[in-house]
């Protein structure tokens, strides 16, 4: 903010309005694309001088650039647009999976900057232990977007269970067999520097992710179910994601679909984990493990075909109990789900049609996710990112100008 | 409003400024009980001859009353307060149950007007010949409102299936297997004079009865899950009705519970409905109606309490999975459960603690619908009184002032 240092600041309820301002435009340039100031002005209402003024700010403070526009029609000259940077800000995405460690970074441009994926199965390990080594990744990460001249705006981690999102605490998750692990805290403590950092279930942000960036783009009412070890659903009602008041909802892989069956990681039992879970489908198709599953499948494997049809069936059981209670436009298959939508598409769809009550135009579609199994990690990436969108302001001074500032 | 009659109009933005205060101080009085003018000014932020002024209105709108309030300290003199009046708005609830139809009317102060219900089998019979029956019922009690010197402000239709609130129309219901019935029109055909008509689902109406004037009045998220020949549910997120998007949402009844389990009207199987529906308890405890199962059940009958403890397995069962889904505080057991409640509530509450995700604190509890049988009929003349509340000049004049400006 060099050119605003210059000036006497401006009273309080004047610097909230302009605070307020520079994310709307921000935020306007961000969903609508690149745009000339002018542009801007007209459609986000703001008077044109004060369009100019935020995204002379804005520029300042790296978040947007100003370039030619490509020519449209035969006749004016080109106008300037401005758009989003790659190098203004970077939201980085950690996730403690069942059974892998990631780490995946995006600027607001949405390209990725930074991509990291450790398997290596969690459960039972102690929780110090694993956060020690997405600590050391996400160090890792830091380094070299540091390298690459960008400026991280903080983290969110993503868990495979129960979060307090207040606290940042894993309340508990059952397949990790994790209680109370203050997630945040623990994060904060192995990074180099302060940031924001924020915690959130896994399944809430792929959902996220798809909304933002996925399938669910022009959904506003659709569950995303994700398959991984757990089976986990993000609920998006109204275009929001629904968290329920303690922000324990969503939990899909723990709804009963067969009373009587297989006891769960949860305590419970016949669970749709139990019939669905990456492991309930890799035992029930007889086959080594999840790659091993995907190859049998692809190659005709008559007795892992009918397992993919069985489990469809009961994550399409699982999916009408959502739909019948929340009224859904569509379910959106990811994490292995997607990668194995091919097989269980038609299954999930068959049940639907058969089990939710309404006309069949209310019958909630299937589709398959569009970011597979790094849409949680993605979802907290961008979560930060929505951050800065929200207040461009918080995110602080650009490096060079901090530098400067520090200077003075 | 012969007061404001003898002024100028005031101009369009006043005006409404003034209509939408109306309803802040009718409101405030609603939900706070009686009080002074003086405290309604403090309490809402409005000044004094402003909300003197709008108490008037309402005294002439026949809306409040005022009174001398009791002493409270042994000092001063006793304030007058103002209070809702009995006769100023009158709600007319109507409901076609699959094997009953109700009238209720309810006035601002919360008293029933009007009560009717007459038992009988509406399953397969035609939609005209049972709403003319209703509409009968309708006429009775208009005449008797108007008797009693009431003014019927609307009427809420309280229907079993899917309805389309912003038509008025009954898209499906299975057990009375009606279809695409053009609900509010049909009954403002068969009623002698003008007024709004609505319709909504009994389980959606039930819920709302919770949350305004029964076990819900405290709770910001709770299931109402009420027992007849269907099984239905309302929702309450955030203290709202959940309708979902096209208002389908809450069919629990039509969850799958049992997958290979009995047929049900739906045209699915092993839903909800099938398990602790009336007439599959009435059936699985070898009873011969829900008054004999009732009887059977307080004699102390083995057999009937074993269906019971099935049956609240069940329903725990369909709890377990809306409280997974949607982070619930309470299970409200309304309808036939609140009657079976002292044989049901164990059960549901036993299957929420092995089923439910999450801390034991964090499991929702479960109570008895303080309403019973009477919620959805309740729920929609109550309906009515909130429409009255939100906008209390869309009523219009009262009787008296009504005459008085057509002698004019």
């Amino acid at each position: 903010m060099r050119r605003m240092s210059r000036l006497p600041s401006p009273p309080a309820n004047q610097r909230a309005v302009r605070r307020h301002n520079l994310g709307v435009v921000l935020r306007h340039v961000a969903t609508r694309g690149p745009r000339s100031r002018a542009t801007i002005a007209l459609e986000t209402g703001l008077n044109k001088s004060t369009v100019s003024s935020l995204v002379t700010e804005l520029i300042d403070r790296g978040l947007l650039n100003e370039r030619g526009a490509e020519r449209r029609g035969m006749v004016g000259r080109p106008g300037l647009v401005v758009e989003l940077t790659g190098h203004g800000a970077v939201g980085l995405g950690l996730e403690v999976g069942v059974d892998y460690l990631a780490v995946h970074a995006t600027d607001l441009t949405g390209a990725a900057r930074h991509r990291r994926l450790e398997a290596g199965d969690n459960r039972g390990r102690p929780a110090g232990a694993v956060l020690d080594r997405l600590g050391a990744m996400a160090r890792d990460a830091l380094a070299d977007l540091r390298a690459q001249g960008l400026r991280p705006a903080g983290a969110t981690v993503a868990l495979p269970g129960l979060v307090d999102v207040a606290s940042g605490t894993l309340i508990i998750a059952p397949n990790l067999r994790w209680e109370d692990v203050p997630a945040t805290a623990a994060i904060a403590e192995r990074l180099p520097e302060p940031m924001p950092i924020g915690a959130d279930n896994e399944a809430n942000l792929s959902a996220l992710a798809e909304r933002w960036e996925g399938a669910g783009r022009d959904l506003q009412d659709f569950l995303h179910v994700s398959g991984e070890v757990g089976v986990g659903a993000g609920i998006v009602l109204g275009g929001e994601l629904f968290r329920g008041t303690r922000g324990f909802g969503g939990e899909l892989g723990h709804v009963t679909v067969d009373p009587g069956g297989r006891p769960c990681a949860c305590g419970s039992r016949g669970c749709l984990e139990t019939k669905v879970g990456l492991e309930a489908l890799v035992a029930a198709a007889g086959a080594e493990d999840a790659a091993d599953l995907l190859a049998r499948a692809r190659g005709g494997d008559a007795a892992v075909a009918a397992a993919l049809r069985e489990g469809g069936r009961w994550l399409g059981i699982g999916a009408a109990a959502v739909a019948n209670l929340l009224d859904l436009q569509a379910v959106v298959l990811g994490g292995y789900f997607a990668t194995l939508a091919e097989w269980l598409r038609d299954c999930v769809a068959h049940e639907l049609h058969e089990r939710v009550l309404g006309p069949g135009w209310a019958v909630p579609g299937v589709l398959a996710s569009e970011l597979g199994p790094e849409a949680a990690v993605r979802g907290a990436a961008a979560q930060v990112l929505h951050a800065v969108l929200a207040d461009p302001v918080a995110l602080g001074e650009p490096l060079e100008a901090a530098e400067g500032a520090s200077a003075r």
